[in-house]
């Protein structure tokens, strides 16, 4: 049943075979909507601009040579005949010793030739005394000497911008052909994906459709124009009449779906029957199941299903194929060059697309560290911020190794501060005020290895004494948070301590031994004497702050761990159990960070209040 | 009439005024439209994400405890119970020996805690070998280990890109709250502008409106939604209409118009009745007649008239506030430096904003040069890259001076190849062939100017017997075209030399001495003994290498000079007076750049078929 892939292609091999698949098309649009578009042809100025010959500066129209000899100490008298504003037809006759007070943008009578400027001139009644002669031609834009009818005003390839729209409009440009930007049919598959909209069934396993989304985003923004078809499920004729439906509407068709074989076995089937596979499995990681070719006479690729995965070989393979067709630049510094904290080993023999998250140290190089959750993840997609490449025949890349990562989205900032370690709602709020922080929820263990490898700004630490190493570290905040037993409202079991959770139908929903809390709720236990074992789901422990607490909400438990404030806002009751120290720490030597700085100026702001507003919680 | 501003504000004050007007606000947008927009609100999990134990590859569900002990040498032997897929429900029940097979991302039946992976596998029948141990949780994803309902999944102030789209999918949001873009109305003001449908009337002084196109576009490009409105002419209760409306509808009115004293008069009068000055006349060259205040108690900032300043001060002091209220990030390497090329006088005293054309140099520097035609043409528009400011105690920036060129649209790459000269129609469809190209069109004179400060790559020359000075140059293409008398089809005053010019009913619409075709014409006229005050028109000179045809083409004259092959494009007749040598040279320190080699290799393939498919030209 499980196909193996025995002969994998290149990396190259898949640029080759994408380039083959023609997606360009030509397409006249509106001027209004042609901004960022591509000219896919030469426009020569169908007019002269100016159409006549145009006023530059507010003042007198003239015949140059009567001004001749004119000065301040002999100005030379005319009579105003008359005003031309802009928009109107000047008369076409003007005496000898006659002028035209004109405004800019106005025709030039036919019988003058030159401006003289308000600021040379002094007016009295209905004539103008004149302080300064002016050459033929002084101040006056002749017809066509911006653009003339006939040349060669925008080259093809020309990206639109502001200033191409002004030009065209000026040329009175209705519309322009541009560079079509590519239909992309996306199709998720899987019978496990729901829509938003859609009631979620966990227990059958249904997750929300996660790539339709995601891989839409990434089409527009590499100018192609996305459709999201339904998606298919793992049945055979469903699938084929998406995908013929989706092939008759667009230039490219890409489908993501469940990575296990059996998806991709049937998508094999499928385009063995109704198109030509020109690549099947491919030599990079992530990357296996990707298929290359067409299906119903249409271009085609198959990407990896997870999001994380389906992303990068899109961003790798199809992204450039989209931007060369329909003419988008990649971004300006899209590559980086970053020192890896972490030593990266792999078992080699394919090119390796590794996302990294990046952060500033403090000498103001970056560093690249790996993520926590690896590419099964959806958090990974936000945690990271771009791909290093490792070349097939490497299998090593050593801590400190220089890498370059090419950014998912270089106009989106690097993070400003990482932060890892214990979550707290005190510190959620005042992260919210830092632009572009990041934090990342991790066990106490694993903190300790990422400050080791010289990752985070700041680290959370809780309910530990003696928190802060006095060389390395320097404590930025501290404050307490009061936690407990969380029970329904009202406390119907009746418990008063934790020596009461080995009751009967009493059950605990416990928290995972990455959060500090639940070293807490551990050594109370102990304290007491609890036997653990005799409590019934105290092994079934939950990764979230609160977690535990919302298990209670929704009656999955009748008593959870959690912070009293979780209570509150749940509806909840506590019986309170301790308090925990929560400090958060920067590293000696990002302390003059500016986001750091930052960080400590809304603590020392923000912590009174924000500490006062929040239940059990104390400075 | 005319207001004198007395007190001009410095920019510092209009920024400060600026940030005085809200225009920032919170919407709701469906996921496919919140792409590239700021989150508003931080985002909170409302869910576990997976939401259940998902199985992380395809393989076995087993008991951990049940493979404790197998190996490659001592597999243990399970039976297969059934296959579990993704998106089902799995069995609630699997007795001792027994596993499931079950596939990626399925959900973990509750008697499983591990997944055997299918490599470690030996399938035979409706029994499995299983040929390693496994410890609990082995490749499972547990619930909520991705992210876990409760924590904090997106903080305030993200930029939405595929990634967070993905993660806010797999959250199942149907909805974000985002950063509103703030609506712009867009007004531009004068009697003089119609749009690209209108009939264009030139000797009226009519011309399109070229002001809404652009900053539409540019407001757009700064995160802001712009809404154009029907031009206003110069009446003041159709303005204060318009005005009024669309302060209703938008959070910021832009007006720009003519840059006549008048014109801001009138909006100076409606805004000092209507609403409020913060600002009249600013220290800024552009940017005399900008406004800054409220009418009808909307922001409002009144733009100079002319299209290069107005999208100049829009950039400086509008756009800003609009991507800080939008939340769009400035483009990454907005500032480049670069070599000004030639020197620039100013009267200062006030800040001076230049635009600046950019070129690479032979060593890979920058070099910036001002435009020819200044800001009243709409060519500088897109003949300029950039701005340079100059402080108001600055009057002076010399040959050399290193100056800092803000970007106008970083994402749109510097042109590639700067030529400079006699324009051709055999030139121009080279140069349609080589990406981001500019041309310039400048009189030999010019052209020598600009080759001495050291800032076109490539010039072009005509009818030079001795073109090239092999010290500093490398010709790279030349060829020859037969100019002549053009004339309407038939010929029908009958003329056979320009000797004929002088003759009665005869009218001649020449060239511009900036074309070296009006040099040879002039010569020939010279041997010829003509005496030019004779011929009806001379005097009057267009400035296009096709404005004399076109002038034949449209009855505005009875005979041009032009180009044979001009003639023949637009149906008329020539009488051939001569023929022109083109020749296009590389600056000696410019023959290694890609894009002069790009061209001189397009010149090599392409140069003889194109001279072949021209009337009249030969190589």
């Amino acid at each position: 049943m499980r196909r193996e892939f025995r002969s994998l292609s290149s990396p190259e091999e898949v640029h080759r075979a994408l380039d083959s698949l023609s997606m360009t098309g030509v397409k006249e649009l509106p001027l209004a909507q042609a901004h960022r578009r591509v000219l896919a042809e030469r426009v020569t100025a169908p007019i002269d601009v100016p159409g006549f010959d145009r006023a530059a500066m507010d003042g007198y129209a003239v015949r140059a040579r009567e001004t001749f000899g004119a000065s301040e100490t002999e100005p030379k008298r005319f009579t105003v005949a008359g005003v031309v504003h802009a928009g109107e037809q000047p008369p076409a006759e003007l005496a000898t010793g006659e002028v035209l007070e004109i405004a800019t943008g106005a025709v030039m009578p036919a019988a003058t030739d030159a401006v003289v400027p308000v600021e040379r001139t002094e007016e009295s009644d209905a004539t103008v005394r004149i302080l300064s002669a002016v050459a033929p031609g002084d101040n006056v834009m002749a017809r066509g000497t911006d653009i003339a009818s006939g040349d060669r005003a925008l080259g093809p390839g020309t990206r639109l911008g502001p200033r191409h729209i002004g030009l065209l409009a000026a040329l009175g440009r209705e519309s322009v052909p541009v560079q079509r930007q590519p239909r992309v049919g996306v199709i998720s598959t899987g019978e496990e994906l729901i829509q938003p909209e859609d009631p979620l069934e966990s227990a059958a396993g249904q997750i929300y459709d996660v790539n339709s989304h995601a891989i839409g985003a990434a089409v527009r923004t590499a100018g192609g124009e996305p459709t999201i078809y339904e998606t298919a499920g793992d049945e055979y004729k469903a699938l084929t009449e998406t995908l013929k439906q989706a092939a008759k509407e667009t230039d490219l068709l890409l489908t993501s779906g469940s990575t296990s074989a059996g998806s991709t076995d049937l998508l094999y089937r499928l385009i063995e029957q109704e198109g030509e596979i020109l690549l099947h499995g491919v030599a990079v990681k992530p990357g296996r199941p990707m298929l290359v070719g067409t299906i119903f006479d249409t271009p085609y690729v198959g990407l990896p299903g997870y999001p994380v995965s389906a992303l990068t070989i899109f961003r790798v393979f199809v992204a450039p194929q989209l931007r060369e067709a329909s003419g988008t630049p990649e971004p300006p510094q899209s590559n980086v060059t970053a020192s890896l904290a972490s030593p990266v080993q792999y078992d080699g023999g394919r090119l390796r697309l590794l996302p990294v998250g990046l952060v500033e140290s403090g000498d103001g190089s970056l560093v690249a560290y790996a993520p926590q959750k690896g590419s099964g993840a959806t958090t990974t997609l936000v945690e990271t911020d771009g791909i290093v490449r490792m070349a097939p025949e490497q299998n090593m890349l050593g801590p400190g190794t220089d890498v370059t990562v090419e950014r998912f989205d270089p106009t989106s900032p690097i993070p400003s501060l990482l932060g890892v370690g214990e979550p707290d709602p005190v510190l959620w709020d005042v992260l919210d005020t830092v632009e572009h922080s990041r934090f990342l929820p991790l066990s106490r263990a694993n903190a300790d290895r990422w400050v080791a490898d010289g990752i985070p700004d700041v680290t959370v630490r809780a309910d530990e004494r003696n928190q802060v190493d006095d060389s390395a570290e320097t404590e930025l905040a501290t404050w307490q948070r009061e936690w407990g037993l969380i029970v329904p409202d009202g406390n119907p079991q009746g418990l008063t301590d934790c020596t009461d959770l080995p009751r009967e139908n009493v059950q605990l929903a416990n928290l995972s031994t990455a959060l500090s809390l639940r070293g807490a709720f551990d050594r109370l236990l102990d304290e007491r004497g609890v036997d653990t074992d005799a409590i019934d789901g105290y092994h079934r422990a939950l990764p979230g702050l609160e977690s535990a607490a919302r298990s209670v909400a929704t009656d999955r438990a009748t008593v959870g761990i959690g912070l009293v404030e979780t209570a509150t806002q749940l509806g909840l009751d506590t019986v309170p159990l301790g308090t925990q120290q929560v400090s958060v720490v920067s590293q000696s030597d990002r302390t003059e960070k500016p986001s750091v700085i930052t960080l400590d100026e809304r603590f020392a702001d923000e912590l009174t209040e924000l500490v006062a507003s929040r239940e059990g919680f104390t400075e």
